[in-house]
């Protein structure tokens, strides 16, 4: 059973810090909630920090699942891939009632200026989302879906950025508009080829 | 002098706060930073929360100061104010080393899920942000300087989204280059007549 303890540490560490921050999440409680002896946490993580960039994985992980099979699926186009990836998020961020939003954003907002190594593993996460991004954009405009004068690296952090700070207008607001917002803006006004730039004599 | 405790609790408060996030600061932390006696706080707030409602109403009066200038020069064009009212909010948090970020974001990410009034309070001040943007683009397209097809309160919000996400990613990174990104995706991709498209009006 002990080496059953470690992941049920993480699944209800994960669970409490997405919903109450790093800082405000204290080991007792996620031992109790893990229903986990109080001294076995040090057998597994030598500190909190420890713990907690462990944690940034596990959360990694589980956040990039929800949109992986949309990113993938080979039936689709990749400009379709990339609206349905977002859409993924966003069911389930509205199954949610917009309560949480990315967890590795939150992290990056709340731990970036208190520890260096939690800084260092959520840019590199941020990171691997923009290039996933950027792959599906190149591959959009290799098939002329998008305009051909975008940059897929740029416009991909661009992209995350954007979609960062929507998740966090939706949760303020408790409502989809914001992500509604998002996908007009990104995929109808940024990377599609505005109607008067194809046609200019109409 | 007792007056000037409650600017002096307010003052460091909002520092810490920045600094730390809400419920990582302590009431009696403020009160030791802002030199006032511990017994005083429960005379201007009657808790934890009322603080809280007025911290926030301190802390955007303090974000939107930064900008004002840039976003109100008479000597501009609007678009020339609007990629200034950026620059200076670019520039603050270049010379503070990329730390703190968006104090009104911050605690859209920490406190929207656990207090409904900090909710409401936050989500009103993105939506005046996004205000100021979405005249300052009206007027800009009224002077033929964005593309004619964007909807200005839309592409607000979406800037707004954009921005958010920007300093989330610089924060992490410690590092300019999602603001830079942010700057040219937004004046020149997003906002910007293609070339084939401003003919018309030539």
């Amino acid at each position: 059973m002990a080496n059953q303890n470690k992941p049920k540490i993480l699944a209800q560490g994960a669970r409490l810090v997405y919903q109450k921050g790093f800082n405000h999440t204290g080991i007792g409680e996620i031992l109790k909630a893990a229903n986990v002896p109080k001294g076995s946490f040090y057998h597994y993580f030598s500190s909190k920090e420890d713990f907690g960039i462990e944690l940034i994985d596990y959360m990694a992980k589980w956040a990039a699942s929800v949109g992986q099979a949309a990113l993938t699926d080979p039936s689709a186009s990749p400009l379709a891939r990339l609206k349905n990836y977002f859409r993924a998020y966003a069911k389930r961020f509205e199954q949610n009632g917009y309560q949480g939003g990315c967890p590795v954003g939150n992290l990056c907002q709340e731990m970036s200026d208190q520890s260096e190594r939690f800084r260092r593993n959520l840019e590199a996460i941020l990171q691997q989302m923009g290039e996933k991004i950027s792959i599906c954009l190149q591959q959009a405009r290799d098939q002329g879906e998008i305009r051909a004068g975008l940059d897929p690296e740029t416009t991909a952090r661009f992209i995350v950025s954007a979609w960062q700070g929507s998740l966090l207008q939706a949760k303020a607001a408790k409502s989809r508009e914001a992500l509604d917002v998002f996908e007009q803006m990104v995929f109808e006004q940024l990377l599609k080829t505005p109607p008067s730039a194809s046609q200019p004599n109409l």
